[in-house]
């Protein structure tokens, strides 16, 4: 089965749209990906990015997801609905190093009515078969009063025709 | 059943070894737990420590549970083993904010004998019923030509002594 | 001329008081002295820490100094007054690489009446001749309209008080 | 007397080139502009990027400067140059908060024929006349055995071709 990733033109630098393929990879549907260059500041003393990092990854994967969606994770905020992080969980499977472009690919999924789940998969953009993290994160809606809530339907729609197209 | 955490004195600071009953949580046994106050610059918008950090003090659980087996990670490197993680969990309990003490319990395992596992539970100094996060990572065993080994035995008795006390 | 620095206990874990020389240094009065333990997160590439983690140790002294002062900067916030930095220097001397206990002197001068400047100096624990880096941070207070406003009595009196024993 | 930016193409996405006027600020020459969207993870409870960041972004800006003139910063340690800061200086001026577009304008010039020094100055990319933050870092070159060297010939003219144009 052909897995195809839709790599879309961002605020990162991807300058042109492209289809290729994937295989063994879970990304077989259209989905959003964002550059990233990995900074000096992001690497350890092994030389290569430190874990924690893949998670302000995940942020810029999923913040470019709701972009594309039609609205920024700012102007949600700025609706009063907040989605804190309830569970983060990364695979590591290559090392990232100094100055790799890396490419974060998202995908939205709704679980349990409920709850907002991210999937990721980050690259190298010098070699496409390099997968280098793979990852989730999960999301509960509050608002201002930092109260729970059902995800509205703005967001929803949003996030899905995202991850759709 | 009775569930207690063997708190040890540590650099971080904690004065005085004590046993506290905690209900409901999977550190039955004694572990090993590490202090930390939350920066200013751990936390974000929302008013919370960003959630990358969490990784960050599984970090420093991690450390003090090598140094309570004997070693400090750094020397666990001098001696040409790396030990690069592979995996990482994260589960958001209850927000952690600026000017919190917060504790790191941390508790090792080997899994299928090559897999190093340690579980996390933070918990706010000043509210130990308030469970703020639990998590895991694994890591495996790395040579300095970087390839994969099996744990060495100093490893794996310093891990497992520091668990049992 | 001797040149005293003041250890104080603190929640980072200096465990006693304790008087000792340093020459050739601008800590030359009491101060409030922090602890750190480097992380590995904390380090780059070339082995050492990243330079701008130096900044965030700085917050860390910084802290510590209000809390002498008898208020943590959480109490400041809550009364309504915001410090935000709008100047910060560091120079680098000797760095400090991972699982480095670092001591964070601060010593808090008034300049031109609204000005509260933050001097700072590191030093690694196991060698006290040792120099990490020293810098300054200065910072304005806002009100929550977020406003310049004169740095309150209190702050000014448990800062000083702060500096001084 | 005008005051000229040479905005180029990068791989932060900067898609055009163009010249604006600026006056009042000191980049009165062709200089080189990077592009950085602000995490969230950037952020701290006030709202705003931890002033840690900006050494951050330094780096970004350095980075591309490097590249501008012929060989990234990793090519440079390739060769086995490395340029540890000395020094670094930051003055901010308006915050940048979540989701902002900042652009990262750099300049080098070489110091007592040993310290190579780089001047940064950081907009919103939305508003030009919005300065948020000035700032210098200080290198020296050191060689694989981390001893002081005279910066070699290549990277002082690339860096002053990049800084030219």
């Amino acid at each position: 089965m052909s897995r195809k990733v839709f790599y879309g033109s961002d605020t990162f630098g991807i300058k042109d749209y492209r289809f290729f393929q994937m295989n063994s990879l879970s990304f077989n549907e259209a989905s959003y990906v964002a550059e990233y260059r990995v900074l000096y500041g992001d690497t350890d003393t092994m030389g290569q990015a430190y874990y924690a990092n893949y998670l302000k990854w995940f942020e810029i994967g999923r913040a470019e997801l709701f972009r594309k969606g039609g609205f920024s994770y700012r102007e949600v905020e700025e609706k009063g609905i907040y989605l804190p992080v309830i569970e983060a969980f990364c695979k590591y499977h290559e090392p990232a190093v100094y100055d790799d472009i890396i490419l974060i690919a998202s995908k939205f999924t709704l679980e349990r009515r409920i709850r907002l789940r991210f999937d990721y998969e980050i690259y190298k953009k010098n070699n496409l078969t390099s997968l280098v993290a793979t990852g989730y994160t999960i999301h509960v809606c509050l608002n201002r009063q930092k109260r729970p809530v059902r995800p509205p339907a703005f967001l929803l729609e949003g996030l899905q025709r995202a991850s759709e197209e």
